[in-house]
């Protein structure tokens, strides 16, 4: 097997973040679910942009932000997904091509737009997510470059994937791929009533083997096990899958593996301003450690790093070198 | 004489903001004047984008971010600006709105694309400009609404108006009207290029009386005066104009009026992130406290705590209520 060219492909939804901040109010009148991710159609993003406040546009989605995060921890990353060829699909390539990003999907063309997300912050720093998936819902298995697959030493997906159905075949192609040319998959459960969509497929494809790498939160793996108790999820997970990091907000993360279930603690951060990408960012940095052979504590920290980052200011992805802050800290990368 | 509708109406370029950090070496290896604005077209846009880091995008441009911190002030603002009937001039338009400014100004259908400026941050907070004027150079005589200006206690323009000629007219035409309808009007030197190039015709408007209110920086005013010396140009203002505002960086604001030269210390910011705004935001505080007959020393003050705020983060707009800071920092407003 030759060495990887990528530490990880990402595989999500292409999405332009519109990101805004608001209080619970507003999120009570617009009958919203705070701290997850609701899909709506073009009708209710509008009436839901007309309504809100101003914005600032990022790009986002969950495993773009994630390979934004590997690049800018100096690591090798690629990511598939599918923007409209306007001017938020411009603005999306050209994001990830700065940042050194390999994406080269396709553009659609003439059909749908690219895919958006409005994006609520409230005084707590929680984000409540209402996204217009558009041409990002059109990623198929055509779009799946075998060659990069192969290439890349984990192949990371989006549980989100599930919901737009060629999607969910993209997903189930590159991980075929994945495992013939000897990499490992990774699944991240996206959002607990993600999860709620989706928990039979989910638990099979970890059962089955298809998943290596699970990440999930508190809140989506207690959805999975359909428990309260976190516990028994993670006694449960660990009898599912050889390696996991499940992130506890605040309390940082814990690391499921053979070797049995240790906590991280969260770096701290003085203010936290906007809670979008924490949990994309502390992927990067675990798939980061996972593909560059650190321990999975290791790892983990530096995840737990990323994510630290990613909260001290608004938007989805790092404006520091994630790998100038490492160094700082002592990781050897 | 009836009671003004608007504290202010803001007219500039209307620009959606292209942020993104940088090193100093990049600002050296593409030529670029640090701390200023360079006007560019097109081919240049696009030759910069590709070589330049991942960006946020948000609403803009000088006279728009004075607009909308007044709004967020408890302020009643109105703006006028041409954008097009594109992606970016929809979400100029709800920016505006979102924050309850009067933005009526028609949208330009069919010809060159919303204005957009990439702002290079460097690690000092600094910011270099880079615009492409696009639809906002269309600005014209026929889209100043007079009833708007009328009803204004104050009319606000920009001196990059002076860079299109139609909005050149346009900004002559409302001081008319202004002025015919007994308010006061206000210029901002903007820039100590746009002084450069314009400096004969400032001069002028000073000393002709079409400017009542003069706000600059205090290298745009040492450039309108052709002097190194700060004081000197301080006195050559007091003789030119009633009453201006002039900004001195970390060193807080100067007020210059019929009472002598009085200096306003700056508000403390601990973690400087990017200065974009920073000139804007002040002169919303200044015109607000003006409008409602605070002594300018006060509104100078409600204006160094508005350009704090703006400072503190990325992004040209406050992102935190300014009438919540200001009645916390004991200002009655």
């Amino acid at each position: 097997m030759n060495p990887p060219r990528f530490d990880a492909l990402c595989i999500g939804n292409a999405i332009v973040d519109v990101l805004s901040r608001t209080e619970d109010d507003f999120l009570l009148a617009q009958d919203l679910h705070k701290g997850t991710m609701h899909l709506i159609d073009e009708a209710r993003a509008k009436s839901l942009y007309d309504a809100m406040g101003p914005a600032i546009e990022a790009s986002g989605g969950s495993a773009g932000n994630t390979a934004a995060g590997i690049a800018s921890l100096g690591g090798n990353a690629a990511f598939f997904g599918k923007v409209a060829d306007d001017t938020f699909g411009g603005i999306y390539a050209h994001d990830m091509h700065a940042i050194g990003v390999h994406f080269e999907t396709p553009r659609l063309t003439g059909g749908l737009a690219t895919a958006s997300s409005m994006i609520l912050i409230t005084p707590d720093g929680e984000r409540t997510m209402n996204t217009y998936l558009g041409a990002a819902q059109l990623l198929s298995p055509d779009d799946i470059d075998p060659a990069v697959v192969s290439a890349a030493a984990i192949t990371y997906m989006e549980g989100y994937l599930w919901d737009p159905p060629l999607a969910k075949e993209a997903f189930r192609h590159a991980a075929t791929i994945a495992h013939e040319a000897g990499r490992q998959v990774s699944l991240t459960l996206s959002d607990p009533f993600c999860v709620d969509r989706f928990r039979a497929e989910f638990l099979g494809l970890i059962r089955d083997g298809t998943v290596d790498i699970l990440f999930a939160n508190d809140s989506e793996l207690r959805s999975l096990y359909e428990t309260a108790n976190l516990d028994a999820a993670l006694r449960a997970l660990a009898a599912d899958c050889p390696l996991a990091a499940v992130t506890v907000g605040v309390n940082g993360a814990i690391v499921v593996s053979g070797d049995g279930v240790s906590r991280v603690d969260a770096t701290p951060v003085e203010n936290v301003a906007d809670l979008t990408g924490a949990g994309d960012l502390f992927a990067s940095g675990f798939l980061f450690g996972i593909a560059r052979d650190m321990d999975p504590i290791d790892a983990a920290r530096l995840g737990t790093l990323a994510a630290a980052e990613v909260i001290g200011h608004i938007g989805p992805r790092p404006v520091t070198s994630l790998r100038d802050l490492a160094r700082e800290a002592g990781f050897d990368i």
